[in-house]
């Protein structure tokens, strides 16, 4: 069985979840876009362009699993990018996706992946249950094509991903969870882990 | 037919967009003012010092197109860069000049000009579809003189500017929108970007 | 006479001290753990992955102080480095552990100790009363056993520490003080401190 | 004639910006001490060692302006600093002394003075009309000694300084103005300058 919400709770938790990363500076100036698994075929998504600070049931829309519109306004280009991760993932239930100033930064430094190790704070993440771990977030480059974008993600989930998540260069985090509030989860950790990085790369800079 | 709001409304709007970037750092100890069109003819825009955190419609005055003020109040002295922008483009519905540290201290380091690229975030601004994208921000020479920077400011302006704002050396940005809510985005995505800048200055410092 | 609070009261502190840290970026992605004596055997602690900015009375256990639950949930694994503090100081009323991003990043650099010396804030914990006080903060190596990381503790505790707290690399702080309100305090103190370490390696970087 | 509130509006207004100051991160760990004159005589000052964001008027007390208590509580050994300025200005009404982690950290960074030139934001202080300005704010040593540094603010006292503060190092800022808000926005000031100062030194270090 699927994981999923129906459309009122769905869109409640993106509004929530929308005021709670803008107010972290997240979601700033209307980018970004969040979405939450309805059922096997459908879910709830962002509408292109909206304040996500200010989020109501009016700025959330449904879409089916291959990004076709099941409402009247107009999807973000980037509904792509969440569908692909709810059709290769049955039990994922919300994916989040946000441009935090870290985020954006950190991806322009650190080419083609991000090493993450002896952080307590990798625990965050379903299956680590060690600080001894080392993992890494890959970093794709920025692309206005979806469709080849989506296909450099394609091959990163077939290689099945030690984290719940990946970074596009100068451009933002895709995280995601079987829940809303599992994927808040993971974003936050990566927002820590980010931070922490950074704050390191700041002292040890040459 | 040119964009404008009531005066209650402008007032309003304001206030509101005072409290919320006071709230984030970016008009400290009554420094900035913030205008937005009435009709052709007329702007609102912040009396001289007052708390921007804490404005009311009385802080509020209204100003021709040349800055004569049209209420008992004093208009700032820099109200001649708020109402040349509004002669320039008849489309302008906002202006919002702001002195966050990362203006000030980026103003100070950048030299003529901030160069902005390879960020999806400059999406956020009218006209920028990519990321592949080079524009740059210019930054003048901070004056007392406001008719002299003023005249700086006019040459930028005939030369069609990629984006909607300038920085003053040690001193704060302007930025501008067709709205309240539009020049509100773009501060917020230039405060996004000059984060984004100074934040990779620091890791890349020799 | 030993400190203590009522379970009711003490579950309702351990709620808002939660609120409050976690706002501050302390406690993220239900990482650390908070606790506060009951008596002289038992004490309440948060329970296990729960989401400390929204703790209620029902994510608060009692356990004894040899860890044991005297409640139905699991305590956190890390239950018995808190119990070692109230079995070692009588005196003690509660024990808050915490994992900011600066305590993870200043326990990575600084090797077995953080001196710190030359502040006035160090007049914040018990028994300094002036800034010409040399002391050290130990930092221990991470470790998922908990009874040989204990093992660590237990030889510090031992040698009368100056400082009501200990660092565990890329992890975290454990603080502790007579009453909740004095453990704030002292939390407050160390990650004030914290920071002033990094801003001054961030300037002083080579 | 003096400047001045009763009793009540004082600690009502030292209240307000404990707590504003405190939310800021400025006042942590019950450090700091917040002044307002009452009359000629007398000034409300806070009680040591309280809470600065929990104040209540039971936390204000009166002393003379020898710092003799005119209450039965306690007054915190740096009232002569506090007295000590309301004597030397008669004009003066609030004195504000803080801790913020960029006072601490550029009071140990910048030897005896701390240059400020070329900032539009040095116009908030009271007679100071154009960034084209060379100003300096002194560094005191720190001493537990009240005496011996009361001494030597004595001294810049007497040279008419340019900047309602200064600093003392490793310790905090002590800021003043003719009320409360003056105070509130020299405060505010001072800070932002802090903040610029250290963002231009993390960029430029070494």
């Amino acid at each position: 069985m699927s994981p999923g919400l129906p459309f009122p709770q769905a869109a409640a938790a993106l509004v929530e979840i929308g005021r709670d990363a803008y107010g972290r500076g997240w979601l700033p100036a209307t980018s970004g876009n969040l979405s939450c698994r309805i059922d096997a075929d459908s879910l709830a998504i962002t509408v292109s362009g909206r304040h996500k600070g200010q989020l109501s049931v009016a700025d959330i829309m449904r879409v089916d699993l291959e990004g076709r519109a099941l409402d009247p306004q107009r999807p973000s280009a980037e509904t792509l990018l969440h569908t692909q991760l709810y059709r290769h993932f049955p039990e994922l239930g919300a994916v989040l996706h946000t441009h935090s100033v870290n985020a954006t930064v950190l991806s322009r430094m650190v080419g083609e992946a991000l090493p993450l190790n002896d952080l307590e704070l990798l625990k965050a993440f379903q299956g680590i249950d060690t600080h001894e771990t080392r993992v890494s977030l890959p970093v794709f480059g920025n692309d206005q094509d979806m469709v080849r974008l989506a296909g450099r993600v394609e091959a990163y989930l077939a290689s099945t991903p030690a984290l719940p998540g990946y970074l596009i260069a100068g451009h933002g985090l895709y995280s995601w969870g079987g829940s809303v509030e599992d994927a808040a989860r993971h974003l936050e950790a990566f927002e820590f882990l980010f931070e922490c990085e950074l704050a390191m790369k700041r002292v040890s800079a040459p």
